[in-house]
Order: C-alpha cells, then structure tokens, then sequence
C-alpha cells in the first residue's frame, strides 16, 4: 500500500497517528540538523520534517538528496506543527519521518510547479504532463469534470438518455472541411469525421428515443482562429414533441442548474432577445449584458445638418461611455486610433464630452449646437460625466464596429467581471444569411432548420427575411450553446435544399437517407448544442479555453506535441495511395 | 404544447382529465362506429377510442384513415377502459378523442414494430431508425445508458476525474492497424485515431491527475469479425501509487455496484485465478465459471497401456460432462463430428460413459480396465450418469479444442444462464507471448505493462516464463476488462522495448515522449480499461454486442449503412494525393 492518507487529509485530530504518504517534493529547505520537505499530491500539501535527533542518520543522508519533483514515499508520525501555516488546510501538523523510499527521480523541471510559474506558453505545452501538476491547470480539468457530471445528473434526471452515435460516417460530397479517413478495408473508400451528430441525432427522434443527449467530440479540419481546436467537444442534446419554448424552458434549467452546483450562482429567468434587436442594440448576435452601453441610434437626430460624413451613413450609431468625459485629449486620440485598427476598420469616431454642468463639449461643435447634442445624450441615455462614441458607415460594418469598441471600453472600465454571470436568449435568427462574396444564400444554423410558421413562402421572394425557429443562449457575450426546431417532413426539407443551391441529385446523395427518414413517421423536434469547451472556460471564469483541455493543439495542430500529426511509413502510405488511386 | 402526458402515464387516477398526447399508431381497430388507437411512445402506449356517438364526425373521418406509424396529436378526455388489460399499465383507462392533428404521415413500415418483428438483421439495419422504435432494441439503448451513468457515479463518488483525451493523436509507424487522417493543414502528415488512450492516461499519472476515467471511443482498422466494430467504447481507467491489490478492489466494487444497480444482483467477493490455472483447467484464459466441468489432466493415468494416441500425446485431457451417459451412439457420433469441425480442430475424441451402476464404457475398453477409467472418473470428478469426453494432443492446442467443447456441451445443458453473474479475476498473465510464426516475442497485453518484480532478469534467459502485473476482469466467460501496472520509469522501459523488438531510434521515435516523461517525477501507477459495448451486452443477458450500439456497422463496416465510407469528390481527392505525394 503506497499511501495510508492523501496529502490534503491530515488535520490536528491525526495527531500521533502513525501514516504512510507518497507524493511529489514541491520544495525542501535544509537546515543541517533539520529538513523540511513540502509533499505534493492532486489533494494539497503536507509537511514533512526530518530531525537529527529524531530521524535515522541514514534516512537524513537520503532526504538531503530529495529534489524538486521527486517522488517519495515516507512512513511516520503526525506532530503538531510549531509555527502553524493558516494558509493550509493540512497546516496544523507535519509528519516526523521514520522511513523514506525514492519511488522515482526527477530532472530538474523546465518550469516551476507554481500557480504563477516561470515557464512560457510553449514550454508548459511541450511538458503538459507537468503543467498539469499546477493547481491552475489540474484545478481547471477537475472543474471541467465537474461540469459533465453534472450535465449528466442533470439531463439523466430529465428523462435524456445519452446515446453514442458514430465517429466514422459517410463522407458527404459537400464535406469540405471534413477530416477524412481512409478505410482500409473498403479501397478508394472514406469515411469522414462528424463536425456534429446532428443527422443521427434527428435520427434518433424519429426513432422514437424522444430525449436525447451526447457528451461528443467533433471535429472541424479548418485554419483555426488561436483559440479554437480541431476537435472540441459538444453537449449535444434533441427531443421530440417539442417547440422552441419546450427547448428553451429545458436548457435554461440545465443552464441554471450549472451555475448553482459549479458556481453557487442563483440567477433569475433568463431575458429573452430577437436577434434583431441584438443587433440593433448591442451591433452584434451575443451581447454581453453584463453592463449598458446600449447603441443610440442617432440618423433622427444627426443627419440635418451639414456635416457630410454623417448624411452620407446608412447608420449613425454612439454609445455613452460612463465616466469618460475627463478624458483629455490625447487619450482620446489614442481611442480614435484604436477604433481605426485594421481589426476594428472605421474611419474615424466622433466624440461628445457630456459636461458635470450639463454643456456638451464635442468634436463636432462646429455643425452641431447643443440642443443636438442633447438630443443625442438622451438617446444613448448619457448622464453628465460620460462620453458619447459616434460611429458612422454602413449598417452592418458600423455595427460591428461600434460593438467592438463596447467591448473595448467595458474591459478598460473592469465592466466585464468574470464572476458575474449574465445570460441571455437571442431567438429570431434569419434562417438565411447572404454571402456577400458568392452572392448566394446559405444556411444561417444549418440545412435542417425549420423557417418560422408560414414564411417558407417568402423563400422566393424575400430569402434575406425569413426568420428561423433558431436560437443561441448567450453567457457574458459568448455563445454557449445554439439550436433551432427541425425540418420534420421531407417536402420541406427538399424546398430548404433547393434554395441552399442543392441539386435534386446533390440533396438525395447527401441527405437522402434523412429525407427518405422523414417518409417513415417523423415526429417534430429540436435541439440544442452546448459548446463544452467555451462552456466550461466562462463558468470558469476564463475566455481562454486551452487551459481546461488536458492536450490540447496548438495553434490548430501546427506546432509539435505528442498528439500533433506525423508522416507515416511507407506501407501505410502504398496501401492509402492504391485506395486513392482505385478512387481516381 | 404538443402533449400534456406521455402515452405511459395515464392510470385511473387521471379518469376524468383532459389532456393532450403526442405519439406514433402502433395499430388501429374500426369497427365503423367506433375505432380505436394504440398510441405509442418511449414511455408505453394508451388506447384512444374515436366514437361517432362522441367523437364529431369530421375526426372519425380522419381517424379512419391513420395509418400504422403516422404521427399523431390527439386531445380528449381520459375515461374508464370498459374491458381493462392488465398487461399494460395504462391499460385501466383509454382517452375519448375530440381533436386529432395529423402531425406527419407514415408510408408503411417495412417491417412490424413488434418485440417479435417480421423483419430481418439486414432490413432492420437499413432501417435502424425504425428499428430503435421496438422494445428490445429502445431498452437495450437505455440500459446502456444507465450503465454508463451508473459507472460515472461510482468512479466520481470515488474521487476519479474523467478527462477527454485527444482523438487526433501522433501516428505511430508501428500503428499498422491505426486508422490514419491526412491533416489539411500540415500537408504530407497524418493524424492517427487512438485504438486506446494508453499513452495518454499515463501522462496524467505523471500529471499527478492521481485517479483518471474516461468512457472513450477507441478504433482499429482492422478485419473484424462478426461482432466487432472499428470503433469501440472503453471505460478507461488510471490510479497512480497503486498495486494490483488495490486496482482490483477498486474495479472489482465497481463491477459489483453494476450489477447491483443495473441487475439487482448481489455479488459475493470475486474468485481470483492464476493465469495458469485458468489454462489448466479451463483451458483458456476467460472461463466461464458458472458451471463446472473443469478439466482433469489424465497423463499419469492413461499413458501406461497400449493406446498409442494417448501414448504419443504431450496432453491427455477430458471434462466429465453431466448427465449425458446416456447419450446414444448416434449423438456421440455427433459430438465427434463436432470435435473434429475444422473451427475446433480435433482428431477425435475418446469417451467414457459412467453407468449408474458404477462400471464404465469406453470407446477404448480395449486398452483400458474399469480401474483405469474409474481413475479418469476421478480426476475429472465424473459422477454415476455423466459422460467423460477426452482429447489429446499438444498441450495448447488441446486445451482450446476441449475448451471449445466445455462451452458447446453447457449451451446444450442449459448452463450459460444469462441472468446469473459469475465475475472472476485472471491474474499472473505472461509478459510475453511468442509468435509461433514469426518466432518473435510480443507483449501479451501491451508494451507498458511490468514485468512481476525481480523477474525483469529472466527476460535474457527464459522470455516465456516472465509474468505480468496484469490482469483480466472475466464475466461469465467474457472478458470485459483488462489492465496491469505499468512500468513507470525510463530503464525499465527501455529493456522492455528492447525485447520487444524495437531499436534504440524506433523506440525514441515511437515512445520517446512517454520515456521523457517518466524522467520527470513519474509515479508508480497502474489502470485498467472495460470494454464498455460487451460489459452492456453481459450485463443486458445478451451476447450480441450490435442490439446494445444505436448506429452498428455491419461486418465492420463493409456494407451500404448511412455510416459507410463513400468514395469522395476530386477537389478533396486532389488535395489528399498532394499530401500523399509530398510525403512519398
């Protein structure tokens, strides 16, 4: 038996007790007549204490030798500690060692094993099975594990049944950015990696399983942004006999059920908001609602006069930002600048000071008087002491913009708070969205959203309109999970397709075996899909969702770890290149 | 709100109530003035009765025509069922239809949704989402399920953290049965998919993760046999500073709360065989011990006459099977055919009937006496009535041949009861296994696992006798899981690699990362990994893993099934070869 009690379990009441631990030497500090080593293990720490007096010569000789990252295993006695460490839960006592067995050795680690460590980004990610010994990193996975167990507990509850669908499918022509994998044992054949098991999932509410739900991993063969994998996970989740409100009602609940166990958070029901609104208030389809700073639209009250810039914008947008009037004027040249960014792309910001004394002082007095200017505070609903933002362009670029700069402001003024939890529905997506490029419409969800009750006429005439029975839950600006209510007969998924450009033949051999599906009794349904990852980092208190995944890719599988690809050899390869050629 | 009920919920209580069901027509009665509805759900089916006395008559003309399977919304009122069924637990009431929505209409199935269906394997697969709408196959997915909620509760409840391990890892040049996936990204390289997370769960021990779980998929490119998928589930798990004893408690408590939780079994402590026991005397690895018929080794006793069968043969083997002495000549004939099917491998096959009365007949009562065959009857514990079966041979061989037909006589006798649990643990597995056709030594259960200690010297000399810290959970004749302690430190490793085969770079290459690792404060550490699709399976009384898998492949994926290779387009072709060329 290596260990008699864990690292994090001895208090005062275990003193005189005789214990075996193993663990990890955090650090020693030698005195000559007295060591003290620091063991580690998943559960805290406890002291050790080697002493001339009390500790056999041989076993003093061997504790000085201990370093960093040892692993050890010692039997003794519990003491009570002379100068106690309130700071520990074990920091009452130390164990007096009577005997010590080096279970392994350690090279001296690339990095220290502290919650703030020396090591950079690419060395603890090149040593990961050590910076998951840091409590940060090792806490964050335990939290991770935390939050699936109860997704679980929770849904299990509810009637969910969690089904496994398959990793290896049929490759769809359209896959573009599937993984592909060739199969051996079918030459010139590929299965393809699920981006989602949304096709089986509809599947199985028409096979009756009415509740389902699946902790998956997905799978995306793309050039990743910084922070996204290849393969992340998703609490995939569909039930039948439902509308949006059933779905909505249900996973608010799990929402809700998640910051209470894993954050002891009670938060209210979650506010509702069209997707238009979203837009129109906060310029972007995941508001963070954390804090104000709603757009004004300012067209109304800013486009009589005879300043240009504004006359010739679709949109005329500003935002009060609270406190900022004592900005001089050099930061906000610095803010001008920063609004001008190739990321963020406008042109340039006009600004109004919104005076103590109730004047206005602007970068625009010279068009606009300060009636004008009032009229804007009150449509921004700026108070005395805040400082307007003005945008100007095109609807869709001024809105993002603008949205960019309110989140800009919300981090400077410490508005985003990583322990307050803001939820919010965005309902009313467009079942459509242009792309501006092609020209062509494509799905704004996905193929097998259902249009809203009596709009699919629309289709023909106005596309860009219709509206979906889609939705996204939206947690402190970050979309967490997203879901519609589904296309359950096949004439209607087959007017969808041809509208997504399909060919009658393109749509059979893709989604052939869901329509022919939907002939055979389909109930209605829906769902929800969680983005566990992004999930977990925000419950979390974090955006950055590398540090809650034990091995995760860098940089999108680009730079060298354990699990980055690798070249194979030259059997593997003929074998691949025959099925490819047979295939050709 | 598509249903205020389910079609399992109403009793007698609700008589009176009005409510509203949604669900799928099992089968309709009309009788004209009168029709009535079995309407199914997940959760049961309630009879509907349309009444032309009652129902308007605008809803009988529908209700004629519902058709098996469609899709219907149905609300009325609940009213007492005049003759009940008690083979149902609604079936004290029934619902008095007054609004029925047609919600989507079915053609007809192609094959009765039935516990006893009219369909076959092939059409029942091709039509799986219809499948999954029948009892056996609906219960099998939920008992799956909750067998794998009941493991996560348990491993949580002990401190286990599950983590998600990468599914795109390195590929191995060894992996020759990995399934392989071109990386778009990083032309000329390729991703393997895990046939376990082996190495990685390792790195957590040296992560300090302590106690790791993982219900995982795992996938080998392989030639399956019938019942095996390319991808599989395993309950993946990890401890660090543990021994065997310890590893087996804890799995053997989690078993053991299985088949409480999940079959309302209770399990004494589990049996514990030496491997080679279990060879001796069931001549496998993985007995069934639910019965008897254990082999008795006869050498000593039938190698001292005549018989130049026996004489010559390096084993001389038989089991007493019960109550078969009264077997005809013609059966027996039989039973030797069956010995000598080219899948068991027999030459023949010798036997002794014991009469009531205490004397023996034999098929060699030529060369043997009554004393002789009343030794044999002794060492395979044969009582009046029963019938000894004896084969001979080369030891290996012979063993699996008589094990063979140890389990085909306890299927005829009715002794494989599927809901009577015997779980033993298999310890003391070799280390290394020889391939008899290439004359190479290979890990029997893979390169990680140790050596038993002090034995790491026999490798040099005696590679055969070398045994393993390694272990198999058997079930009723299955294995369902396996494990063993692993080497945790760099030398050792080596040496094992080493002998395996591998030179110093294949080594480094293939395993270098997990070598490093181990140079940096490794723990003692050891796991064990079910497998989940036959643990259901066993546990469910069955043995076809397929029924208990929502999307199965057939035969291992040849056939045409929505999960089934496809052949790809030329863009995605195009972009594959070039990453295969620049890798050649």
């Amino acid at each position: 038996m290596y260990r008699s009690h864990s690292c994090g379990e001895l208090r005062a009441s275990h003193i005189n007790t005789d214990v075996t631990l193993s663990g990890w030497v955090q650090k020693s500090r030698d005195k000559g007549f007295m060591i003290w080593v620091d063991l580690r293990d998943r559960y805290g720490i406890t002291q050790l204490i080697f002493d001339e007096e009390r500790t056999p010569k041989s076993i003093m000789e061997q504790a000085q030798k201990l370093g960093r990252e040892f692993v050890i295993q010692v039997k003794g006695t519990v003491i009570e500690r002379e100068s106690k460490n309130k700071n520990i839960p074990t920091g009452d006592i130390e164990v007096l060692v009577k005997e010590l067995t080096i279970l392994n050795e350690s090279k001296l680690p690339p990095f220290t094993i502290e919650d703030e460590t020396d090591g950079g980004e690419e060395l603890r990610m090149k040593y990961r099975y050590i910076d998951i010994r840091r409590n940060p990193v090792k806490n964050n996975l335990i939290f991770r594990s935390k939050v699936t167990q109860e997704v679980r507990n929770f849904l299990s509850n509810q009637g969910f049944i969690e089904v496994e669908t398959p990793y290896l499918i049929k490759s769809t022509p359209e896959g573009a950015r599937d993984f592909v994998v060739p199969s051996r044992m079918n030459e010139g054949q590929f299965y393809a990696l699920p981006q989602s098991p949304q096709t089986f999932k509809q599947l199985l509410m028409v096979g009756g399983m009415d509740k389902y739900f699946q902790i998956v991993k997905c799978f995306r063969d793309e050039d990743l942004r910084a922070d996204r994998q290849p393969e992340f996970t998703q609490i995939d989740c569909e039930m039948a006999f439902v509308e949006q409100e059933d779905i909505l009602n249900v996973f608010e609940d799990l929402t809700r059920h998640l910051l209470k166990e894993v954050n002891g958070v009670e938060v209210e029901k979650f506010p509702r908001m069209l997707y238009d609104d979203a837009m129109r208030l906060y310029g972007n389809d995941k508001p963070d609602i954390r804090f104000g700073m709603q757009f004004g639209e300012l067209n109304d009250v800013a486009q009589h006069k005879d300043f240009g810039v504004f006359n010739n914008a679709e949109l005329v947008v500003g935002i009060a930002v609270p406190d900022a009037a004592s900005y001089t004027r050099k930061e906000i040249d610095k803010l001008i600048d920063w609004v001008k960014r190739p990321q963020v792309g406008a042109l340039g910001m006009v600004y109004v000071k919104c005076n103590e004394d109730g004047t206005y002082k602007s970068s625009v007095d010279k068009f606009y008087d300060q009636d004008d200017l009032a009229k804007w505070a009150e449509k921004t609903g700026a108070k005395a002491g805040d400082l307007i933002c003005i945008l100007s362009g095109d609807t869709n670029k001024v809105r993002a913009q603008l949205s960019a700069l309110r989140m800009e402001m919300a981090e400077r003024l410490g508005l985003r708070k990583p322990n307050e939890f803001a939820p919010l529905w965005v309902i009313d997506f467009p079942l459509l969205e242009l792309d501006e490029e092609t020209g062509h419409y494509h799905a704004m969800h996905h193929p097998f959203t259902s249009p809203k009750p009596g709009q699919i006429e629309l289709l023909d005439t106005k596309p860009g309109d219709v509206k979906a029975n889609a939705y996204d839950l939206v947690l402190n600006g970050n979309e967490i999970g997203g879901g519609s209510i589904r296309i359950h007969d096949k004439e209607t998924q087959a007017i969808m397709l041809k509208h997504l450009g399909f060919s009658e033949e393109e749509a059979k051999a893709q989604f052939g075996f869901l329509m022919d599906a939907f002939e055979y009794g389909a109930p209605p349904h829906g769902g929800l899909a969680f983005g566990l990852d992004r999930l977990v980092a925000i419950l979390g208190g974090q955006e950055t969702i590398r540090d809650f995944i034990a091995f995760p890719k860098n940089n999108g599988g680009r730079d060298v770890m354990i699990d980055a690809p690798a070249p194979i050899d030259d059997e593997q390869l003929d074998e691949l290149n025959l099925s490819l050629k047979l295939n050709s």
